[in-house]
């Protein structure tokens, strides 16, 4: 065991472990020295090496996504913390404990020339739970402060120690109790590499408890649940097995509930509604749209989960708004469709037995829709069989043929939107960034969930969600088990369903930003096995042994035509309409 | 002629056009459309299509660097904005005038679950000249706005449109005058593709001018220069040719003072001291140490540019502080050495030409520091005569082999401190990222800054540096002339050379960050030629043809043995003491 000899290094050290902060994933530097050497030295932790810091940030971010518990990011000075922001503000909108934590010069240092320097205290203040800005140790090179710091002196370390362990203690409470992300700020003074083989140091172990949230009377609620003649639950990101198999058996059998459920919201029934787009979309064609969607208006919304991900429905609600939008989440409800009735700060499954529980035939609202359902899945099918080779024929073989078990990680933007128009078998477990939907560091994210996960990872992306984070392949952690599929379309092909599409050098460079790349150099580079694919041919052959026991991670890329997507994606909502 | 049509695309096409911004670095994106639309339809523009935006970013800033204007970067809402906080941070510290421009969503958009949407108002406050916040346009969209925004309606869209332009002024005179990043973030309401073929809007032309400077009475400043006998000169950042010859050679001249200039201050002369740590390193390691830096001490020191690398210079100066400290710069000053005692509101030439117009014998001050110079000059030859293949070789030959008028960017950390070792031709135009002193974004910073330099560019960079902004590459802007050094010694090397040293898994992993990667499948991936040197003579036979003419831009990537380097580099200052 060894610890840096400056007090406030130590302290962190101690409160991790105290509070089974166990993962920390560390990039180079010198001002961080006195946090590197804590936590290398001590067994207790599990440390990683990642030097790019906005992949270091989401490779923490995935684990703690993963594990359900805080994990830490730990960078030097300067603009080191800025490149951590995506992956906080992320963090931040799928209440994910993320701790960063940077190494700061002392306040005297600030803004008087020194290199490696910027504001870093509370510099992550609109995305954050927390941001403790811990003090400098006047124990710690004393002279210095003497000579520089002269304010400093006012305080003593006595009361510096106290102060820095209120704030790590408030941080890693707000980390461990809400789910969100903080950020703790150190300021250490040279020398920076002294070390002691014990510490004197004795911190506050955690005393308080989550308080017991007050038994809410829903009696009213269940009034109103029984009232509704047509209700509609709509479930946005889960964890997997968040939602209990009873409550979920309960939901399917209430005779007038709908429940929408997206690809991230990982719950399943054969009488859920799993392809929301594929119920929206025909509609908004229909000549009879709005009787279709008055039709389709529910009374009572209830809402759980995180973001939605489908624009469809969330334009729908906005405007055939229901009566009532419940919203059960024991931390924040958003007004996503500007009709919240209610938050009801309860966990679902509590709430939803206590509140549903009817067992009645199905309604006609019921039945009308599982109709409408049962019709495009006919139809997808149809579809299926007669389009060319594109996205949405590939989404539909790769999904498919997943192993049971494993962990699917989705980009943003196309991937994500693709996914949702397919069944997905249930014992997969689906993730996504869609806290802030980026495209800026789901790779890293997948590796990092990757790591502590029972079962094996893929990952499905697109070209320039891959290309983006590609410094998420330089990592010495990658599992020989973790796979990426890359369905290459030769730039933002999302772009071209848009509205502005024209076929101009205008639109291909800026909208769609049209390249070549492919990944095969940087599957070389960073040692992935690498095969690719351009018909329905090669895939299957590719997908025969992709999830084979491997001694090296593997890259599949499928190259897919790039003006024809878009058509054949339009093409499938027109045919089952 | 294209414009979007909304009024507020429009005002700021209008604006950057009529303020001169004309290059345009745009990441993809759908909500940035209006703005997309604008500027590639109007041939005024030159616009440049980036997809990371953290290299975005680099790349405006590198633009900006070089033609000394304002050079916007336009991104989408959500995470992309912060992915430029890093370059932000750099530009705030180096005075650059980076103009981010962010779409972003209506305000009833923002934390009610939307995708893409963060709290994007002021995200970069504490890192920026201004941040305008532009409203959302009411005749755009009314529906929507009536329906959601209801709090938007109370005022009159003539009362936004007046605020809005007020805004964009506001912004672009602080990117003009003070050279500041400024953030604008503009709310887009969908449809987003509409566009009109003509503006009605008509903006306010320029009308605020340069506050003339009051002229100061510099008397009192002209009687302490003459009256003290040894003054300091020491010179950061500047741009090449911002000193004129006639003030380098008075202050040459001048018979007791020591001018210091750093690589990055782009100032020569023979009588300069351009080696600071081949001064002060030696002195350090003296057992006459206090009464050798008693002896450099200065009554005066006068300091003029950007930011110091010489961490020992730092460390001299404010240990043996002159009695005055002067900081010459129209903007701001930092007290570097804590003891600043003026800082003097002047272009640095006006000053010196008027302080300094002393033309005197060297004193004996003056005499044995250049006694000094000439002594470790001597010793250096000596030195690297007898020593291996290693960093403080490769340096010293790479440097000599530029040719001349290029210019050469340097990345941070280890690149930046071994130049400093060495003489720099006079003709060399030098760069480096001194603001934040980041490894975050220096290829990118040098591609940007070579597109329109009217000489060809040399970038040199450690491997942790390069693989880091590895992205930078993926532009389809990079000139065939574009040059790359790639100094790779396996990991940070220069933590080697920190008192924490030891040979340890832990060292190697955390610190060091030992790696086996090299460029050369970045280099086929983006069309670069690559050759690669592991010794003396390979490098010769590399460097002979490196900077010939070419059709694709080169990478030389030059290994070198990563136990050595420090050794060597530690056995220089010992040798020349």
């Amino acid at each position: 065991m060894m610890y840096s000899d400056i007090p406030s290094a130590q302290m962190l050290v101690l409160y991790f472990k105290s509070r089974g902060v166990r993962n920390i994933v560390i990039s180079p530097g010198s001002r961080n020295a006195p946090l590197t050497l804590g936590f290398t030295k001590n067994p207790f932790f599990k440390c990683f090496s990642v030097v790019d810091e906005r992949c270091a940030a989401f490779f923490a971010l995935g684990m703690a996504q993963q594990l359900q518990e805080p994990v830490a990011a730990i960078c030097s000075s300067g603009s080191a913390l800025l490149n951590y922001y995506p992956a906080v503000a992320e963090a931040f909108y799928s209440d994910i404990p993320l701790i960063v934590v940077s190494a700061d010069r002392p306040s005297y240092r600030i803004d008087i020339g020194d290199g490696q320097t910027i504001r870093q205290e509370n510099v992550l203040a609109k995305h954050i739970g927390y941001s403790a800005n811990l003090k400098q140790d006047i124990s710690h090179a004393p002279a210095l402060v003497a000579k520089y710091g002269k304010n400093l002196l006012q305080e003593s370390q006595e009361s510096i120690q106290t102060y820095n362990e209120t704030e790590i203690g408030k941080a890693l409470q707000v980390a461990l109790l809400e789910k969100s992300p903080v950020h703790i700020n150190i300021p250490f003074e040279e020398p920076l590499y002294g070390t002691v083989a014990e510490t004197s140091l004795v911190i506050e172990e955690i005393h308080e408890g989550v308080d017991k949230a007050p038994i809410l009377d829903l009696n009213d609620f269940k009034k109103v649940w029984e009232a509704s003649g047509r209700k509609m639950v709509l479930v946005g990101v889960n964890q997997p097995n968040a939602i209990e198999k009873e409550v979920l058996e309960v939901l399917a059998k209430d005779g007038n509930s709908l429940v929408f459920t997206e690809t991230t919201s990982n719950v399943h029934h054969q009488d859920f509604f799993p392809s929301i787009d594929s119920i929206v979309a025909p509609i908004e064609k229909s000549e009879n749209r709005d009787e279709l969607f008055q039709e389709l208006q529910p009374d009572l919304l209830v809402t759980f989960g995180g973001l939605i991900v489908s624009k469809k429905i969330k334009a729908f609600l906005r405007k055939y708004q229901p009566k009532n939008h419940w919203h059960v989440d024991s931390k924040k409800a958003y007004d996503t469709f500007y009709c919240l009735s209610h938050h009801i700060k309860m966990e679902p499954n509590a709430f939803l037995k206590r509140v549903c529980n009817l067992d009645k035939e199905p309604s006609g609202y019921k039945l009308k829709w599982l109709g409408v359902k049962n019709n495009y899945e006919e139809k997808r099918n149809d579809y299926l069989g007669q389009i060319p080779f594109s996205d949405f024929m590939v989404f539909n073989e790769i999904l498919h043929q997943i192993p049971k078990g494993y962990q699917v990680h989705l980009a943003n933007s196309s991937t994500v939107r693709y996914t949702q128009l397919f069944p997905m078998q249930p014992t997969l477990k689906v993730f996504c960034n869609r806290g802030t939907s980026g495209i800026d560091g789901s790779t890293s994210t997948a590796i990092g969930a990757s790591i502590f996960a029972e079962n094996p990872t893929v990952m499905i992306t697109g070209d320039l969600s891959f290309f983006y984070d590609s410094n998420a392949l330089w990592n010495a952690n990658i599992r020989p088990d973790f796979r990426i599929i890359l369905i290459n379309n030769s730039g933002g092909g999302i772009f071209r369903i848009l509205p502005g599409n024209e076929d101009t050098v205008e639109f291909s460079t800026f909208f769609e930003t049209h390249h070549v790349h492919t990944a095969e150099h940087l599957a070389k580079m960073y040692g992935f096995s690498y095969e690719t694919a351009h018909n329905e041919e090669q895939l299957h052959t590719c997908l025969n042994d992709f999830y084979d026991e491997s001694t090296n991670p593997k890259i599949l890329e499928i190259h897919t035509p790039r003006k024809l997507n878009d058509k054949i994606l339009l093409g499938y909502f027109d045919f089952i309409s």
